[in-house]
């Protein structure tokens, strides 16, 4: 049993995770911690883990401690309070994946930019996998520090990254990203905009052209196409607690067809567990409580573009599946251990 | 023109009457205060009000120096805070109209008992007329200090009192009310329960046994009844922004069928221009955005209970279309004026 | 393997089975069928099984002759379709686990009357064992059609057999359950008043002192009881998907303490797998996406009654975890197989 | 008063402008249709209309003969059946008001290839004028058939056309338009997918290169930039009633700050009534329940592009309110008339 440990439990993908791992066959979870309610149990916390999960949340400092008897770190806590965690945990020669921004970037100087915060530890940003497995597994597999995706960058990135491998094929210069999102993607704080009575029932887009996932997508996407890439990215916040949809924009240099771009998706998603090619259209719903990607795209013949619409679950392949799915990697079980079950909660 | 002042504008219940001001033909918004938002301007906290109502927000003291210029006052506070304020008003003539429970309860001592708060103003109490125009039209007329009644006890007395009216029919001894209310009911707080992340897509009961508005309900039907009511009143809160819909058991005495439950009803409020008896059934969004009660009835012949379905829209008739209600009564206004216009929200 | 045929796989519930089998590490889908949908894939219906279920669906007539194979059947079909089903299964020797109510009522009279429907397998209802494994256990082992309970029936009967178990407890007379349902327990049906516009936001009252779950509950109570049970219910519908939430008013014939109606509950569910009894309160999404039932209790000393809350998924405990837990019993397996699993869907 | 008649008045829109005709000051109800309905009370389809509009619903062929009377007639149907309802009124010398899209084409082959009808009243073509009151006021006026613009072109045009007027301040050939709208959207439709068990909780595109708005965007836009325009639009669904946010990307062809743009914006719109420039961001809750539309814009340094928000809802600007503002003008009334009061519904 692979012993893991979660430092950040009570926010909503630190919850989710810990979750997955109470269900996961060959996981057990060691220590769950938060520092709003250390002391308290996680079911008081989170009622529907009641007589499942009654563990006492330790305080980060107590969980600090408790990382040695551990085989994997989780921290699922806000960007900037990872940096001494991270060094704790390598001192100790204990596997990281941590949920925030702050392994996310190679460019120390990116983060602090996009971030205003200072990094800290950057002579560990050598060490970090970028953690998305369609793309970097074989790295993966022998890393001990993995930066877990951002939600919109997971969605972005494997709908747009086959389509720039091919040679020639899309604008990389055009590249536009209409991201639509559930509301436990803000995480759970008290804030008046994120009330029910608030954010009920409407629609908003915010962070135009400054959203932190911006780098991330340009950096990832940028490795993939061979050349810099800068992107239009725009979130949105949309009345449902979870999923994502990513609308994406390219500008087509090749006269193809929607089949060939399926031809496309197929050669580099066809065998991967958790990436699915639509050829109908996707909803969120389908992959709610699930970690599957959907992807299905769309030629349009008067403008020369295709519209790919990407959807992943935000707390799922958006961050606690997908975080688990490294852990499955790096410790050498099966990669979809834990997360091959259908969520039976659609609808 | 009536001026008239808000003190508390930035609450759903003051919100909602500040909106109603702006569209009421004959009076206006002297001003608006809110001590979390003083200096900014109101639609600054609710930009849907941009370019309608671009005043400035004043603090409560500014607000209590305002009050000179101003014909009625409404006061949309958390409980315990209109002692003095009442006071002020009585003391420079101006009519006041209170969303909160401190003026009530004709009884002190059972309003601190259940608020436990120290009442600082019971001198005021007998000034006092409790806000329910289908039963206390008269006395409302001439009155200074209205207590506009909560939510769940307009739905619940307005169902009930009319049975009650009629000797023998049903047992007062035995009156069940289960509540549901949507999320604003709870008011504009900064409570994790309240996000759309916790709150949506999920039902629960609150506050059995022991809910503030219990003493309310149980006070005004005893004036009707002419004798002692306690009852059973259970809140639920419902994954939705407005609306109440009371279910209301009660035990039959004498041997009657629907219809002569519908003539009672009919009796009663069958010239009241917000009650609306209804053969078919009522639903929350038939009244939301009105400030219309709705009421239906069904008669169970197997256990000889009835089962009234009463509902309003917790913040029309419920508080701010109460409130203006009251407004037009004391000063001499068509009773519904600036209420008369279907809301064209629905669905 | 058990190998389950599941008739009516289209309809919420079935779909909501379908799935939990295809997760069952000892199960497997020998086939599905719809009506409806007959010859297109389940995942042409359900898109979010697209890989995971991508059999082809057969008629209810192929899926009578593909019963041969199978070790269980379960029917999810409307009421009044099930009798010539279950008169093949039983000459066949193959396990049938119903959802509707054709075989739930002892009384092929009361059947009728409710459901105004002729019942034309009254042979079999003797066969019939009642699959609330709370209550009969013993005899569902060895039965070889369940009649699978409703899903109101599961949440009402569960919270309120315990007290009535207790003798002189609470009056027998005076129960009285409104209830709350998400939107799936309407079913996948082309109406109006189901529909995101109309039933979003919005709540209302139906089949008040008529609703078919009535004589259900009244039934089982009685055999608890050991005396004939009238009570009243009323279902409600809410704007949301799925759970259901049951507030039982039973008046208290003794001096009881809220620990004392505890200690009745943990004494009757302490070793359940799937009752969890709660201190605090109950809410759907603690039990949305599980098996769980969840029961609270408060007392009322002013009005000497209990106020009792229970909570379940209408489509697991409800519906389709219900069966399963039902397949489980009848096949040998451990109850909880496939359902010991957390959803990790809330929030 | 105003007589007016609905032809189409139980589908959605048809029932917000009946709603809007009760509220108006000058205007009256002189009949209302329904085909579905007919013969029924308008208040038995639409029960929030109890006590406010109790008329009998016409048949469409009653219709056409209780349009003597009338000033103006509104059409609310599906597209293709207004052809001969159009003949009618313009022979009656009756002012027609059309929601659907059957007279919005000024080139009848246009309208044949997208909506795959034939079109058999092309002579009428001509007297046409396109209902958007900010573009064409001066020719409504004198209109007597005037075509309502659709939802989604209403917020795109607005936000697009002002930047377009100014020359070379954008790509016309790059427009990219991703608009979200809320349900109603679809109309009120037996239709599985709109059921709230479905349509709830989830987001998806529809419709991609292919959504019928699209010519109807290009064929204003055109008229505005003197040229052709060919852009890209991709509608999707989201989980609430009403509204609609249109995100839309635009590539400046010259070096200009957000602050030029907003004086381009306040330029055009600075002096209408019911378009709000607004500096903070949009958010479709702002508008709903009102006739405004409101436009944000940001600058996006990086990609030299500039993103514009903006939100109507889709039943009021969308629809009925703008029907209700081009009836104001074609009949002399003031352009705000009954559309001046600020919904108090929100949130």
């Amino acid at each position: 049993m692979i012993k893991a440990g979660v430092i950040g439990a009570t926010g909503y993908a630190g919850q989710q995770l810990t979750g997955l791992l109470v269900n996961h066959p060959q996981a057990e979870v060691a220590f769950v911690s938060s520092n709003s309610y250390a002391g308290q149990k996680f079911s008081d916390v989170y009622p529907q883990f009641y007589r499942v999960l009654d563990q006492t949340l330790l305080s980060t400092e107590e969980a600090m401690q408790a990382m040695d008897g551990v085989d994997v770190v989780f921290t699922a806590l806000p960007n900037g309070l990872v940096f001494d965690i991270a060094q704790k945990a390598m001192e100790k020669n204990v596997k990281l994946i941590d949920f925030s921004a702050d392994f996310r970037l190679d460019d120390a100087q990116v983060y602090e930019k996009w971030y205003k915060t200072e990094h800290t530890a950057k002579h560990l940003i050598r060490q970090q996998v970028y953690g998305l497995p369609e793309l970097w597994r074989d790295r993966i597999k022998g890393a001990r520090l993995i930066a877990n995706p951002g939600c919109y960058t997971t969605a972005s990135i494997l709908a747009v990254s086959a389509l720039l491998r091919e040679e020639g094929l899309i604008d990389p210069d055009r590249i536009i990203i209409d991201a639509k999102s559930g509301i436990t993607g803000s995480g759970r704080k008290k804030d008046i905009s994120l009330l029910y009575a608030e954010a009920g029932e409407s629609v908003k887009a915010y962070g135009i052209a400054n959203h932190r996932h911006t780098p991330e997508i340009e950096q990832e996407l940028s490795k993939v196409a061979g050349r810099e890439i800068c992107l239009q990215f725009t979130p949105h916040l949309m009345p449902m607690k979870r999923g994502i949809l990513a609308t994406i924009y390219v500008d087509l240099q090749k006269d193809v067809t929607e089949e060939d771009l399926y031809q496309v998706y197929e050669k580099y998603y066809g065998a991967e567990p958790f990436v699915r090619i639509r050829r109908g259209m996707c909803e969120t719903r389908f992959v709610v409580g699930t970690n599957f990607c959907d992807i299905s795209v769309r030629v349009d013949p008067r403008t020369h573009r295709a519209v790919i619409t990407s959807c992943i679950d935000n707390m799922m392949k958006g961050a606690a599946g997908q975080a688990l799915q490294n852990m499955n990697i790096i410790c050498g079980l099966k990669e979809t251990a834990g997360l091959d079950r259908l969520s039976i909660v659609a609808p």
